[in-house]
């Protein structure tokens, strides 16, 4: 691994084994071929429904990064191909393979300038590549107020030291709109700002971007972080993603999250919370037809242990609750996860399994409670 | 041509050349990257219509494998982006660029364990690469009865043996909805056997997987297989394929197949049939809106001389048949093709030329011939 | 770079710094792997707008090209994925990914077959590769009346030579309704003729193929060259790109071009021409629905100097008059553009800024007029 693969290393991607990568004989650029796919089989007893199953490419992505021209100028690309990952097609909207599309300039191992598309300095769990998950996908709360990537400029200063307390301050102005749009001009910007405090130093191999304690941390590692982020005239439902709203919103968001790894065990948490003045919006043409930011509040809790035989065992609790502007729209939501997941190559390549409850209670105390038992392969380089 | 090439190559993909591959100094990963086009221009003469051409990409693939972690743990990726390979976009849909996504393992010779998305093991002209054929398409009967993809379990055991009688059998379980599918949960699975026999042992270089004699078998090499499929509550027109049915169908199909190759000559011949009960589905909202599950038989019989300067001929005669539910609403179909190839780089670098005759036989007697002529150029690694 | 990268060089791809390549030690193929990004944000002050911004990734593009067999047979494919690479999705349209897929004969030094889609050999500035111009974009004009890509044949002679009168001549008869088109079969082919004069031998690096005098030509170097294109029965708006028209056009465009480069200065100007009789066509079913032609005629002139640190200032002044039949329907447009424009590697790493007034004169005396400020970074290789 070269000095630029550790800078690439501070970015919030996942990264092991080498990928398909050439450095030209006079260093002048670098190219790195990576992929991963995710397969997955899913039974679902759903309470009100007849029982089924779905079985899908959940994720299939390739990565193209390096360098070009000087070893501080970084590139990014990462195109999604599969069903989920892009969305089903509407007509008038943009074709959403783009991920991440970006350049870097890192002139030393503090700053870092990036301009383009990635994900903006949210919440941990979702900055978390989706193939260095210990489940089998992210927790309700972060499906309903992540705020995903965004097109626009980021600047982080990185300060992460070993062993001692150090700390990261990453920024952005973006669109607000999301990946890939391009309807109308914007005429309001979105800010994010993320701090990031190691109080006891750094994990190893940036081990906050990935779940599960798979290097065995030898001391115990924590890394406490909280953001805020303001989205001033949104067009969607859930800000940077979601359907159009009828008319446009200012949007606030907050994210504490705190993550531990020790010994073989790690326990994350986080709280997320999205709020909005008047949420509901209407379609001017039919007051009937509405669609509302989606603001409230959650709370995620999980626990793991990795045995030496590369097994791991995981539990999740999730709770959600819709702000009483909406409650009438969307029920508060409880969801119990519990996972097996064998690591035979890292997250490069593994197994997982998961049984996971979901328990959903509207406001006239009518409740459902859905089961699912999924299987999943996770593989790439 | 390491190990796992060997073991790649018992996969239905044809492979010619290297590709762009790399195996990282430890073994622990390879990634190869492979593509291929096919350009065409067809002059068509139709009875009834104005004759016209159509040129294009008829076929524009990217293709990624190599092993992870383990040379046993194999993955194919395949990604296709020309308008024939994709399909119109249609509103609601899925993006259809994903072809194959699915990893094998492989933990000895005979056995290859498989979940994703890839062909089933149906009719052999299907497993058969379409930049392996020796006319620019496949025949009438298989675009019509075909299983095509799906996304399941594959479970073959494999045992072909040099010079005697050897045997593989190969099985899959998948969802019945074909590639690509995530609109509901499924609630029927599909079930697919396909039994290869080689009375006279293996062709060279899996000879069952590209057509013509280009290798020149020195005595006369045998396949005939079998396949049954089961489509429980299929949704489409096709079964994995088409349009979407207004009322679910069992399907089940039963494809036979023979070919042979002896001193530049070879000769496919397949039977296909695919039947139904009550296989005209209506829409519940206007009974003059239908949708039928294409039931009937085919059979196609194909002869080629490939000459020592590695030109072919070919001549393929196809009968086709709908069953009498649905005679009113499709015709009785022959056609007849002849070709001339030339191989330059076997069947990654050929010049293709056909003339193809349709006959369409409606039942109130009439009839239509259609004729076109075609030029193709196939390129690839 | 060895003898095919030359042969490679000669087609109008701006190629930079090596790409991922790979030649198989027996020399029987070759596949090289390149990317190009551009993400861009601009202002934009429209006087009859709130005022706004734009941000996105403006394009993206994936390039593979080599030699398969033999060094004479030459692909090049190259897939685009940003939303403006794309446009909107549509319902029933083809998926619009593929820009290149095409094979290339070339016997000799001179002569030059293709067979598959790319550009025609249409205006200087739209053969410029989008990664090599001077400002962000291409002019006014070459939006309105360039011919873009389509699929055919084309055949170039190709004779340039150094510093003494030399002349390519290229030619193309291809579908005339663009790329990726498979609606329904053609019934009026495109033919395309193209005349390169180089007075003074060639340019440097095939400077004709870039814009500013990167390479600092120590000799004046000029390239005149024209072209004229008959669009038999075409279907859209512009020949190749546009909406569907209502009835079929035939349609003929003329193209006047000049480069000059020597000593740090460079200087561009073109005249573009469409004309169609009878351009307005209307829906059969509702009158008052109409489409047409784009017919017309514009000039554009644009002169840069690049100083001894690489930084470039440029100027563009275009000219744009629709033909009278569509008078009332389209306005008369001038634009005028600053910019400035950083290499830091050449062409293939970048940054641009550039100031933009465009005035639009409409048929009823009124005008407006717009600006915009954008910053925009490229890089690829």
């Amino acid at each position: 691994q070269d000095d630029n693969d550790i800078k690439l290393s501070a970015l919030p991607y996942y990264s092991y084994g080498k990928g398909l990568g050439i450095t030209s004989p006079d260093s002048i650029f670098k190219l790195n071929i990576r992929f991963r796919m995710q397969n997955r089989f899913t039974s679902l007893y759903n309470e009100d429904e007849e029982d089924g199953y779905e079985a899908m490419i959940r994720r299939l992505r390739l990565r193209f990064d390096g360098y070009v021209g000087d070893p501080s100028i970084i590139y990014v690309i990462q195109l999604s191909f599969s069903p989920n990952d892009v969305g089903a097609i509407e007509d008038g909207d943009n074709l959403n393979i783009i991920r991440d599309a970006i350049v870097f300039y890192r002139p030393d191992e503090h700053w870092n300038i990036g301009f383009g598309q990635t994900k903006l300095p949210g919440n941990r769990q979702r900055i978390n590549s989706s193939g260095a998950l210990q489940l089998t996908d992210r927790s309700i709360n972060n499906a309903r107020f992540n705020i995903d990537r965004d097109f626009g400029l980021q600047v982080y200063y990185l300060n992460e030291l070993q062993d001692k307390l150090s700390y990261n301050l990453k920024t952005a102005i973006s669109t607000g709109e999301g990946r890939n749009w391009t309807k109308e001009p914007d005429n309001g910007l979105a800010f994010t700002g993320r701090l990031e405090l190691f109080p006891f130093g750094a994990f190893k191999s940036n081990g906050m971007l990935f779940e599960g304690d798979i290097k065995r941390e030898e001391t115990p590692k924590l890394m406490l972080s909280g953001v805020y982020h303001y989205n001033n005239n949104a067009r969607r439902t859930r800000g940077t993603i979601g359907d159009e709203l009828f008319a446009q919103r200012d949007i606030q968001s907050l994210f504490l999250d705190a993550i531990v790894k020790y010994n073989g065990w790690a326990f994350q948490t986080a709280y997320m919370q999205r709020t909005a003045d008047d949420p509901i919006t209407f379609n001017p043409d039919d007051a009937l037809d509405s669609q509302y930011v989606f603001t409230g509040s959650g709370f995620d809790t999980q626990l793991s242990y990795i045995f030496a035989n590369n097994y791991e065992v995981i539990g999740r609790y999730s709770y959600q609750e819709p702000h009483k502007d909406i409650e009438a729209l969307t029920p508060q939501t409880n969801q119990y996860s519990l996972g097996v997941t064998k690591y035979i190559w890292e997250h490069a390549l593994k197994l997982q399994a998961e049984l996971t409850n979901t328990e959903l209670n509207y406001l006239d105390s009518s409740s459902t409670s859905n089961w699912y038992l999924r299987f999943q392969v996770e593989i790439g380089i």
